[in-house]
């Protein structure tokens, strides 16, 4: 527990709050300004409510366990966190594309360098934490230990350690709003944006609807994480390679290898192809989205599994889409058109090896200004059998590939396991 | 899309509910009763305000993105799930502990059986989703290869399949918080729990104070998964033997193997385990928790590596808990009160191999009302290098061991890399 003074709390319970003319204005958040005091920090502080100047709290849903943590009274409702040491352990930026506020609308660029470029703020008592944290960090999965052993990896000593050994650099991001931009990004009134957040919620942060002075929304989802392979300057340098591959959680697959997809197999993969450009000079970068089932959650995930395997004719590629929007509602949730502010924050314009096969990122990716010039598709012998359903139907339906796509017959050829094999 | 009529939207926007003695009142909910008509259905439907019986929307932090779908006009806000064929592939319960008010309070039992046990309400009109999905699947672990190569599993065509297959029966679960029952787990008022979550987290869902009536609550966070190993009939069975493991997400060992923390080689050990268990005729259960970073998510848990990193002295054991506190409050926010909720919808009473050296977890599920009979370590040789710093912190801290438990100065020489090696 910390020394602070505990503050007692107000009776009375504010049910929202509004723009008012009295009392102190909250510092003003300029979007895209690339001077960082003119851009103003972002303040989601729960201590002194005149100070914050967005919707939402920090740490995306895990705000939700601070609240428990409060309630139990183990944690002091005003605790400000103690960055000492803290700091990037990487430089990532200023770039360029951090001074467009419609380059970069999911995340403060800034976030990871607030120590740095906010210090008159902290100090006049204003409680800014980063959205951004980037450390080191040294990593092994067996099936790169394997590549090692097969020689399609080489040792380094410095990338790539006795033992298949990976020396990354990695960063965690929250998700930030910025409204006006994300409402242009989907091309929706901004109005219409903070309605559908609040309303098809079920009432969630009235100040969506009441704030519209308030621009920036700390969103209770899962954010992101970056790894980086080989020098991160690299990234930048025109002359130097550079291989990515962006990666939606799969945690059925990441963690626990099931066949029934391609994720796990194509995520080492792709971090196999970052090696070697890093080996070769350039960079890699992995980016990992927290979008569980395509942004639908694992119990739809699971709900589509079932209904797909006992569908008349059983699991086959020609119905495979079907059954996710019998019961989403729609094919897919993961709003790729968000996706590449994480590479722009990065610097990145162009990418020389892109590792996936979705048209969705990669028309995002290249609408965004980025160059992609080589799509590097999932070898066949990573594909698990049970996985050939899913990715049979991905490429009929405009997934990259440079074999053969599917005609409806063939689709309906391709199956996979009931639910009692 | 479906061919759902599109209801015009309402012009005003209602900031939150109150209970009213006007208008149909919503089904209401009596948790813990063992019929499941009486205890009543969870309905988080938004397409029909009126029939809301709960606080918050499905799907946890998913539900963000669902508004996102309606805001661009992807998904009709009135879609209603077709649900043909995603019945749960094994039934799991009811159990006794199902009728209980305090053994459960953070899932609803019935969450996979709404098709089964509420097809009258769904004939009525109202759109009862279900909360928990169960289905099959096959995984494969390179390290379980591994296993089966060097003897310490075996294959059995069943269970184990050549090259290592794992079959499973797997489930996740949508977080149900019943408000009342969760502020007597946390030893609070309900009023003060309602409050601080509101508050808390930056004013989420005012009805939190407004609808006291509605008790229930659909918090916008990660859930659980749960892997069953062998005949889900044996964890029940009290004459079958049963091992668990209940892991804590953390995205940078299980998935890319950091070497800073021994998450993913005891999640390993775990399924040998079960795998181990259900082969001598009982069976083996994993559960699965979306908590990164002991809930704090991994901005915070990268943050405090750095620190650790660059503390004076190095990062070290004897130092390890502190870093976390000084930069979130407490050292822990996973609330391990509520997770024995899982293994009580399970109908777990007795646990004979428990893989984990967690007290904290220990002692949750203990005093639950499960006994464990055996704890089993994670084996030395599984201990990454640069993890001995986490791993004796938390020994001397509690955790479970058969082996030595380092004094202050034993601590002190436990050392781990820094940020430049």
């Amino acid at each position: 527990m910390t020394a602070d003074k505990i503050v007692p709390r107000a009776k009375h319970i504010v049910l929202t709050s509004h723009p008012t003319r009295f009392g102190p204005k909250p510092i003003p958040i300029h979007w895209g300004e690339s001077d960082p005091i003119k851009r103003g920090p972002i303040i989601g502080t729960l201590s002194n409510a005149a100070h914050r100047n967005v919707i939402g709290s920090h740490s995306g849903s895990y705000g939700v366990y601070r609240a428990l943590a409060v309630a139990s009274g183990r944690l002091q409702s005003n605790h400000r966190a103690d960055l000492t040491n803290t700091a990037p352990a990487e430089r990532i930026g200023p770039h360029l594309s951090w001074f467009d506020p419609d380059k970069i609308v999911s995340l403060d660029p800034f976030g990871a360098l607030v120590g740095e470029v906010y210090p008159s703020y902290q100090e006049q008592g204003y409680d800014i934490r980063p959205t951004i944290a980037i450390t080191k960090a040294h990593i092994n999965m067996p099936e790169l230990a394997d590549a090692v052993a097969k020689g399609r990896l080489q040792l380094d000593g410095t990338l790539v350690k006795a033992g298949g050994d990976l020396v990354v650099t990695k960063a965690a991001i929250e998700p930030v709003w910025y409204l006006p931009g994300l409402a242009k990004r989907l091309q929706v009134s901004e109005s219409e944006l903070r309605r559908a957040l609040f309303e098809q919620t079920g009432g969630m942060f009235p100040e969506l609807v009441t704030r519209p002075d308030f621009h920036v929304f700390l969103p209770p989802i899962g954010g992101a994480t970056v790894y980086i392979f080989g020098d991160p300057a690299a990234i930048t340098d025109p002359t130097k390679p550079l291989a990515v591959r962006v990666h939606d959680e799969c945690n059925g697959s990441d963690v626990f290898g099931s066949d029934i997809c391609t994720c796990r197999p194509y995520l080492v993969h792709g971090i196999e192809a970052c090696v070697q450009t890093a080996q070769e000079g350039g960079a890699g970068v992995i980016v990992y989205l927290r979008k569980e089932g395509r942004a639908l959650g694992e119990v739809t995930k699971f709900l589509v599994y079932n209904a797909r395997k006992r569908q008349e004719g059983g699991d086959r590629a020609d119905a495979y889409f079907t059954r996710t929007e019998c019961v989403a509602g729609v094919q897919d949730m993961r709003f790729q058109e968000l996706m590449p502010d994480v590479l722009h924050w990065l610097g990145i314009t162009r990418i020389d090896r892109f590792i996936s096969m979705s048209n969705m990122k990669h028309d995002a990716i290249t609408r965004s200004g980025i160059e992609i010039m080589e799509r590097v598709p999932i070898p066949d012998d990573l594909i698990p059998m049970d996985a050939k359903v899913e990715i049979e139907a991905k490429k009929a339906a405009g997934y990259y590939t440079e074999g053969e796509v599917l005609t409806e017959t063939g689709l309906a050829e391709i199956k996979g396991r009931s639910l009692v094999e």
